[in-house]
């Protein structure tokens, strides 16, 4: 089935500044066929939507996510970091189910879908529950199951995942790329990291691993091995995968060295979690100056609160600025290639972009807000003034799964009562679940 | 009329934690009669409302903002401040006309009723225009005029602000308070504050004044006249009028004592337009050791892009988790009670509190929504995940102003049209406006 969207406005992020007025895009199947100028003589084809008033653009991407924590929404917020996992977390994840992370996930595919989100890297545990979830809700994924070193002295679990990779490989019609997650490397000695990278190796998987998130991190790394994330990252063999660093924010000069040579992937920036959770803000210049890709993230929604990516946009730009004093650092446009092809390039995707030969991943901004007028810099609009509230459809591998704001994709109210009743299990009634 | 509106839930922030489940609000006129749980033997009214998901909580006020330069937002984001300043605002808003203030007012007060902001402080220009907007919107504003000292040898700006004063004191229903104006101490020189100052204590009218907002100020002010903001704001008489400071953000610990001593009103915290402009972080801690009060504020769209105070919220307990790396820090209540009784005490209402006698100026969130869901804690939900595409009412003054998500007090698309037509007049074409 082929189709033509026609819209006010297209925003082109690859090329500078480049902004299409009354455009069109068709696409069939999985890919773009043509972006350009509204063309009277186009070919047919089977579906013409026409949005006036639309801004078509790329979809956004989530770098680092734990979709099912928006079962945990709330549930322990402004608490001191180790309080928060240690007497909140760890204790009521530990009663979750497979299908209650099956139902987490959904509700997270649908906040991402509403948000103008169209594919997300997650790391959680009950990985073919959150592929099903993935599978459901026609958005793209890059998964991979936490992995524990402590609790992993057989292997055992480093084997079911590479077993689960290689059976979601075949059955995820694409959409689905199996990473290996080992969590972070205080949780994962480096034996296991070098098992972990290993097969990561072997079976050509890339890596999903949290790095230099906070200064703790790195004081507890230089204690036990006298050593630095990036240090760790390359004396196991993790680097010679591609890897997903989740955070990042805490890399010395030399290890971002180490990085720049040795590191194929790159950084997904967590603005809002890091801020949120007092762990500081990432160096961007410096990262950039190294040449490392960086993308941007959430994080899970019981840290970060929602999964809505034009927030991450805003809150790097504000926390770049304010970092540096220097309000024409991190523009509208930087915060746009981040969520794009930021995220894109460090998960080996050529998404990002709306361009013949790539992905149908996009989205539509419901130009016509209040809060959105006038457009001076539809860039600006979208990246400081609008939210994911504005996105009226979002397409993914071709298939429309919101359109004029309503989820087609699957019945959004009954993962929203699932995820109540669920929730109103774990609390017992004692937390106030709703 | 009488009205009930019985709701899921009311959040009654004056007693911490104080959460009523299946409430009804009662009000007449423009006031709030009872506040309680669902009564079937309650009284009969006018109408009843009924919105078993809704969120009802006191109406958000925005501490400070230039209403108009919704006109302007994204003309010129991420330039330095004094080019954005120097080379892009100050010529286009000497091209606006009292007719575009009217209607960049009113555009402006669509979007705050659209996000729950029931009132609003505002210093900008053509002021008549700017209370005739907002007697349309059914919104309440602290309305005062710019006031530049080295433009006003004669005075006779100052004297127009005062009969301007007198006049909406009598016209503006209790909903309209004039202040004065004056920009700030490195715009008015201390002769200038003075006669402010004596004017101000004349006529009982409150002050709202830039103070303290870079330290670019900071250095200027200690070169011209070797005094820092607090100093000139104390020696000029300033301080014995109700003063409504706005950013806030470099006092020295001198300052803070001046002000803890002699202060009557408070600091507006403008955390995302701070930020943005490279400017800072406010110290909230030291400020509310000193206890003086803090309040919130969006300062103009053509800084911080949209009027939204939730994404305020967010953004200053975001920045001050960060700034102090203490998540446990600014809680999302003391986030709620800042934009609610803390901008509220900096004007010197009693609004912001759902309870029998204070303004019926609140809100209804639409907590059946999927970010919104599960619902741990509605505090933490309303603050972290809510924005202010969540509400579904806004009442002011008593007045229905949005109801399902439509505005009724006027007409939204119209207002709309117009900030387009003049935006593209004042662009001549050259710059894109829509």
């Amino acid at each position: 089935m082929r189709y033509r969207l026609e819209a006010g406005t297209l925003i082109v992020p690859d090329q500078d500044g480049s902004v299409i007025r009354h455009g069109q895009i068709t696409w069939e199947g999985q890919e773009i066929l043509t972006v350009g100028p509204l063309d009277e003589n186009a070919p047919p084809v089977d579906q013409v939507i026409q949005i006036p008033h639309g801004i078509v653009m790329p979809g956004l991407y989530n770098g680092h996510n734990h979709a099912a924590m928006t079962l945990l929404r709330g549930y322990a917020d402004d608490s001191p970091f180790f309080e928060w996992l240690q007497t909140h977390i760890l204790p009521a994840e530990a009663q979750l189910t497979s299908e209650d992370i099956y139902w987490g996930t959904l509700l997270a595919a649908a906040e991402m879908i509403r948000s103008g989100t169209v594919g997300f890297a997650d790391m959680y545990f009950e990985v073919d529950a959150v592929a099903e979830a993935v599978m459901r809700s026609g958005l793209r994924s890059w998964i991979s199951r936490g992995l524990v070193g402590d609790d992993d002295p057989t292997r055992t679990k480093l084997q079911e995942s590479l077993d689960w990779a290689s059976r979601w490989r075949q059955r995820g019609d694409g959409r689905i790329i199996p990473m290996l997650g080992p969590h972070a490397p205080y949780t994962c000695d480096p034996d296991y990291l070098r098992d972990v990278a290993q097969a990561a190796r072997a079976e050509d998987l890339g890596i999903h691993i949290h790095l230099a998130e906070s200064e703790d991190e790195i004081h507890l790394l230089k204690q036990r091995y006298n050593k630095s994330p990036a240090e760790i990252a390359l004396e196991t063999g993790i680097l010679e995968n591609r890897v997903l660093i989740a955070h990042g924010i805490h890399f010395s000069d030399d290890d971002l060295k180490v990085l720049q040579r040795h590191l194929t992937g790159g950084i997904i920036s967590c603005p809002v979690s890091n801020a949120k959770l007092g762990n500081g803000i990432l160096p961007f210049q410096k990262i950039q100056d190294h040449q490392i890709p960086v993308g941007l993230g959430s994080d899970g929604a019981a840290s970060t609160n929602t999964l809505d990516m034009f927030q991450e946009m805003k809150a790097m730009a504000w926390l770049q600025k304010v970092r540096t004093h220097e309000p024409h650092r991190f523009t509208a446009k930087d915060a746009l290639k981040t969520a794009t092809t930021g995220t894109a390039s460090v998960l080996g995707s050529d998404g990002g972009i709306l361009a013949a030969g790539h992905p149908a991943d996009f989205i539509v901004v419901d130009g016509s807000r209040t809060h959105l007028t006038p457009e001076w810099d539809v860039i600006a609009n979208l990246v400081y003034a609008a939210t994911g509230a504005d996105v009226s459809y979002t397409v993914v591998a071709g298939q429309i799964l919101m359109a004029e704001g309503i989820i087609t994709a699957f019945d959004e109210s009954e993962v929203q009562h699932q995820v109540r009743d669920r929730t109103r299990r774990l609390s017992g009634g004692a937390h106030g679940g709703l």
